[in-house]
C-alpha cells in the first residue's frame, strides 16, 4: 500500500489528461487492436491475477467485510473468462466517436451537424469488483476517453496487477499508456481530492452510501451516480401464479449482491393465501430471510417485522421485505416513498394496470412481467455497461458506450452572418 | 426587497417539487393552452412590466453596473414583443415528453423502449436578463418540469411582476401555479442554499465567473453550466477578403454583450497588410477598442497591447484582441489555451484546413465560414433555447426543449427471467 502524497495527484491528472487527447483521435482499428492486446495480456497473466485476487478476497473475509462485498470482490475462473471476453466484446461494439446524432440545414442554408466526441477525462470511483477496472478501461478506450480509476482498498492487489496488464497491452499496440491512470492509494482523502480536481471532465462513482456522500459533497465536476438499487416487484391480483412466483424468486435469488436485485416484494391482498403462503415456503428453502408487514406476519408469525428502516435498506444479500397491499395505488405509493429510482417491475395480466405502472413509476427502468435482474446492458443487447446510472441527467439506467461520449456541433456556412 | 429567511426555502422547494409531478402528466394540449394564456397575460401587463423594468434599469445605471449588464437587463419594446412571441413559439414546438428515443427487442423477445420524460424540478440561477424568466418558465412547462427561478437582484422588480403574470396565466388555464417558484430574495446566500438542496434534480446557472464559482462550490445536485464564451475567429491565408471582413465584424459588433460574440480575432501573417490594415480602420469607425499583439502594434502603434489577461477576458463589450499568427497550428494552440469551449470559427477556402479545424478544436460548436453569433437555438431552427451549455455532459452547446428531458426504460416481458 503506497502512502498518499496529495501533491502527486494534480500532476498525474494533468499528464493523464494530456495523454487522453491522443485517445480522442485514435482510429477504431487502432483502438480495437489495443483491446485485443489487452485481452491477450490478461489471458497470459491469469494465474498471477487470480492469485492476487485470492489474497484480496481472503483478507476481506478475515477483515469481516460483508458477504455481498466479498462476493463482488472475488474473481472466479468463470468471472475471469467473462472479464476477458468482455474486452473482446467492447472491441466488437460499433465505435460511437464521429457518428452523427443528427444533421440538418437551417432556413438560410447553414448546415449543422451534431456529432459524438469523447467526453475527455473520466474519473471512476468504485468499490470491490476488480472486473470494473477492466470493463471501464476498455469502454473508455473504445470511446476515446482517458480514465482515472480509483478502486477500493479491499481490491488493491487485484487492481494493481490488472492495471499493469492493461498498460502492457496498450504499450504493445503503441497506444500511450499514460491516458489510463490507476490510483494506488487507499486513503479516502484521495477520493475527495480527485473529485474536486477540475482536470476531470466527469466523475462516475459506483458504490455504497458512504462513498456517494464523499463524492457528492466534494465534487466540483459533473457526477454521474451509480447508486444503490432499492428495487420492487409488485404482484397484481391478476398476475398469473407461476409467472409471479418465478419473477419474485429470480429477482431476489439470481444474484442478490447486485443493484438490480429485488429488495421488497409487494403483493395484492387478494393473493395473501393463494400466493404468499406457498412463496414463503420456497423462500425458506432458498434460505431467504423475510421481513414481513403485519398482514404477512399474520400468515406466518415466525417472520421478523418489516420496518421503515428495512424498507429503505439495500440488503445486497438473501434478505427481503414482503408487504401485502390493498391495491395498485398503495403499491405505487410504497415505491414512490422507498424506491431509489432504479428498477421497478409489475406482474400483471391487466393492460390498464400495466400502463399506469409504466407511466406513474419514476425510475430509470420500469418493467412489466419481467425480473428486475434483466435491467442490464448486456441483457438489453447494448453490450458491456459502465454501470446503471441513477442520475437523472446525461444517462439514466444502464449506461453503455455511447453514454461515454458528448456531442459537438459542426457548422458549415459560406459567409453566414447574424441579423443580415 | 424581501429579507431572506433560510427556513422558508426547503418547504418552498418541497411544495414546488410536489406540484411539479402534476406537470409531468399534463397533455400537450393543456400545456399549450397555459402557454397561450401566459402570452396573453404578458401582453396585457406590458405597460406595468416595462415600467418596472425601467426602474430596474435606471437603478442599475445609477449603481454603475457594467454597460453589458445594463444592456442585458433592459426590456425594450422589441425585446418585449420577442419575449411574448417566444412563449407562443414554445407552444408551437413539438412536445418531447413521451417520444421514443429508441425501441428494440433483445434476443429473448424482451421489448425495450427508451422514452423521454421530464427531468423533474429544475433550478435556474441567472443574472440580469429578465426575459430569461419567461423563456425558462415556458420551456420548463412545455417539457413537463417544475422550475425554481432565482434571478439577479438587479432585475428583481422585473422578475417579480413577470412571475405574477406567469402565475395568472397558469391559474387561468387551471394549471397549478405552485410548480413554478420565483425566489424573491436578493441575498447571495439563497443561491448557496438552493444548489445544495437535493430536492432539485438539476441546476442550470447562467452568469459570470463569481456566480459560477458560488454554484459549483456549493452544488450537491447536477449542474449544467452556461458559462462564459471566449470565442475566436481565425482568418486563414486562403480566406476570401470580403467574407473574412464581414464575419469578423459581425461576430464582434452584432451584439457584443452575448456569450457567442467574438473576443479575439486571429489572423494569418500573410494577411497583415492586406487584411489587418483596412480592418483596423473599420473597427475604429465602429468604436471597437482593440488590444493587439506585437505584430498588430507594429502596424498601428496607437493600439494598446494584448496580454494573457486580455486574451482570457470575456469583454461582453466593444473590445477585442487581435493577434497575428504564423499558421493554423499557432491558431489552434491559442484557442486550446484561451478558448472557453464555447464557439470557434475559421474563415478559409482550404478544405484541409477546414477539416482540421472542425476535428481538432474542442468546443461545443465549431464553425467554418460563419459568424460565431449564429450559435443559437433559434438560428439553428431548434426553437427557443435554455441557453448555451458549456458542460460536457447531458447537453453541450445550444440547449433546447428535448434537453430539458431525461429518459426512462420501459421494458415489456412475458415472464422473462435472468439466467434461465
Amino acid at each position: 500500500m503506497m502512502s498518499y502524497d496529495a501533491s502527486e495527484l494534480d500532476p498525474l491528472l494533468k499528464k493523464t489528461k494530456a495523454a487522453s487527447r491522443s485517445y480522442a483521435i485514435l482510429t477504431s482499428g487502432k483502438k480495437n487492436e489495443a483491446l485485443e492486446k489487452i485481452a491477450r495480456q490478461l489471458d497470459m497473466a491469469r494465474p498471477e491475477i487470480l492469485k492476487a485476487n485470492r489474497q484480496d478476497y481472503e483478507e476481506a473475509l478475515s477483515r469481516g467485510l460483508s458477504p455481498a462485498m466479498c462476493d463482488r470482490l472475488l474473481l472466479t475462473e468463470s468471472r475471469f473468462s467473462g472479464m476477458v471476453s468482455g474486452v473482446r466484446e467492447v472491441a466488437a461494439l460499433p465505435d460511437p466517436v464521429g457518428t452523427a446524432v443528427s444533421r440538418w440545414e437551417n432556413q438560410d442554408g447553414l448546415v449543422i451537424e451534431k456529432v459524438r466526441v469523447p467526453i475527455g477525462l473520466v474519473g471512476m470511483v468504485y468499490e470491490s469488483r476488480p472486473n470494473v477496472t477492466v470493463e471501464v478501461a476498455s469502454l473508455c478506450l473504445k470511446s476515446g476517453n482517458g480514465v482515472v480509476l480509483k478502486g477500493g482498498s479491499e481490491a488493491v492487489r487485484s487492481n494493481t496487477i490488472l492495471s499493469q496488464t492493461i498498460w502492457e497491452g496498450l504499450a504493445e499496440a503503441n497506444v500511450n499508456p499514460d491516458g489510463m491512470a490507476f490510483l494506488p492509494w487507499t486513503d479516502r482523502k484521495v477520493v475527495q481530492d480527485l473529485v474536486s480536481n477540475t482536470t476531470l471532465d466527469v466523475v462516475i462513482p459506483r458504490g455504497g452510501a458512504s462513498l456517494m456522500e464523499t463524492v457528492v459533497s466534494h465534487a466540483r465536476v459533473p457526477v454521474l451516480r451509480h447508486d444503490q438499487g432499492i428495487c420492487h416487484v409488485f404482484i397484481s391480483a391478476s398476475a398469473p401464479f407461476t409467472m409471479a412466483r418465478d419473477i419474485a424468486i429470480n429477482a431476489k435469488v439470481n444474484r442478490p449482491s447486485t443493484c438490480n436485485a429485488m429488495e421488497t416484494l409487494l403483493v395484492h391482498e387478494q393473493l395473501s393465501e393463494s400466493f404468499v403462503h406457498p412463496l414463503l415456503n420456497i423462500l425458506k428453502e432458498k434460505e431467504v430471510t423475510v421481513f414481513g408487514c403485519p398482514r404477512t406476519r399474520h400468515l406466518d408469525p415466525t417472520i421478523a417485522p418489516a420496518t421503515p428502516e428495512s424498507y429503505a435498506t439495500e440488503f445486497l444479500a438473501l434478505s427481503m421485505n414482503l408487504r401485502i397491499v390493498s391495491n395498485l395505488d398503495e403499491a405505487l405509493d410504497h415505491i414512490a416513498q422507498y424506491g431509489s429510482g432504479h428498477t421497478e417491475s409489475i406482474v400483471t395480466s391487466d393492460v390498464f394496470e400495466a400502463d399506469r405502472f409504466l407511466r406513474e413509476v419514476d425510475a430509470s427502468c420500469v418493467m412489466v412481467n419481467a425480473s428486475t435482474r434483466l435491467h442490464d446492458g448486456a441483457v438489453f443487447g447494448l453490450g458491456a455497461e459502465v454501470g446503471i446510472s441513477t442520475t437523472r441527467i446525461h444517462a439514466r439506467g444502464t449506461m453503455g458506450l455511447p453514454d461515454l461520449t458528448t456531442t459537438k456541433y459542426l457548422v458549415h456556412g459560406h459567409g453566414h452572418l447574424r441579423g443580415s
